[in-house]
């Protein structure tokens, strides 16, 4: 039975622990720097508190450092344990907790958030390591809570978090300036909801070039010239307007 | 039973069609300037073909002007008949029917697709005519196919359009460029289809503004930096990133 300890208390380790405590993996602890946030986690999900780093059991075999990215490579020195170190990150190098000799990165492609916790058993979760044996153990956790394991260099790896912030941080935008001007008008969001759920839906079956409609596709110039009139009063919606329809009128004619 | 005939031959008409033969609506026939759509469509939906618009029956509840937005008005003007006559666009004014005495709007809010017809169940179906028998006839026709008929003026109408196409048709393209990004990196699109799906459906139980996360939206100089640095190769897609960014930054502030 594997055992993995928690370092930090975050959304990101509370998502693992609540993925993890549904199957075999035994989870040690839980220590933070913050000694109320640990308890908490530790409550939730019936886990030890530890409140000082020096007392974390050294003999477990995966240590999840789930800290702010600014603060991984200083908690990862003053951690003296002899498991595999990993960072979750979908950005950082695994250099950051190289110092120890076993170590490696488990990032999962996913938007988490502390209301909801995710459903990992379809998401890929990038996993990298210092050694094959370090890969393995990884590669077994990974499957624990996923189908979905990914074997992703760094390089490879920056190159999916850049897309990710595209796929899920910039539409996600999109949906709040859109909020925004739909209640400023007296309108509810929620009417675009089936649209916007059929517009992912529509990526299962059809590649998103041949999915492209609206004004932008057609070189509706009349059309793309009235919207841009009533965004007039909204500059920001105005700018992006412009630019992605730009980009739309480009990438259909190709 | 209500009587509906169909000018026009496209995708609209198509996946009206469809969602039709499934209700009592009456199905009389389908006209269009291209004699080969129409037999197409004939066939496919069992419904009459008619090659002249002047055999038009004049006596169907329902013409669905199912034509280019640059051909509403002049097909329009060449059609005699005693029905009421409606467009289909999210744009344009119901003046373009006015010709008929009794005439209307019937939007659904989906982006169509030939490939496959949509399920209207769920999707809100704007309409609006030129008075109170003509639009009770448009409600039920909507209720035959949708659950959420709704009573949109001209001006409302256009404020969902453009919200429409930052909804669908941006999102979209976003998934267009990410593709391309991917695939110009020996990495496969589909990797991203799970965090693609999370983020519409937790609109569905969280408001968009507390889903967003990613480096703009804690002002995370450091990776925004590097990201740019990797698109530095591709000056498109550093445009798009650098205005979202900055958008969701100053949002996210508020």
């Amino acid at each position: 039975m594997l055992k993995i300890f928690f370092i930090g208390s975050g959304k990101l380790n509370q998502n693992f622990a609540n993925a993890f405590s549904k199957t075999d993996v035994e989870m040690v602890g839980v220590y933070s720097a913050t000694v109320n946030n640990s308890l908490y986690f530790s409550k939730k999900f019936n886990i030890s508190q530890f409140k000082d780093i020096k007392d974390i059991p050294t003999n477990c075999d995966v240590y999840f450092l789930g800290v702010n990215d600014s603060q991984i490579s200083i908690v990862s020195q003053e951690l003296k344990v002899n498991g595999i170190v990993i960072h979750c990150s979908g950005f950082l190098s695994k250099n950051l907790v190289s110092n120890h000799k076993n170590n490696g990165v488990f990032w999962p492609i996913q938007s988490l958030s502390k209301e909801h916790y995710a459903n990992f058993s379809n998401v890929p979760i990038c996993i990298e390591a210092s050694d094959d044996f370090s890969l393995r153990i990884l590669e077994t956790l990974a499957d624990k809570i996923s189908k979905r394991p990914l074997f992703i260099d760094e390089q490879k790896r920056k190159i999916l978090h850049v897309s990710a912030v595209f796929a899920n941080n910039f539409t996600n935008h999109l949906f709040v300036l859109i909020n925004e001007f739909l209640n400023g008008n007296h309108l509810e969001f929620d009417i675009l909801m089936p649209i916007i759920q059929e517009t992912s839906q529509k990526l299962t079956y059809l590649n998103p070039k041949l999915a492209q409609t609206g004004p932008a596709s057609r070189n509706d110039l009349n059309t793309m010239a009235q919207h841009q009139s009533i965004l007039s009063k909204y500059p920001e919606l105005l700018d992006i307007y412009k630019i992605l329809s730009k980009s739309i009128s480009e990438h259909q004619k190709q």
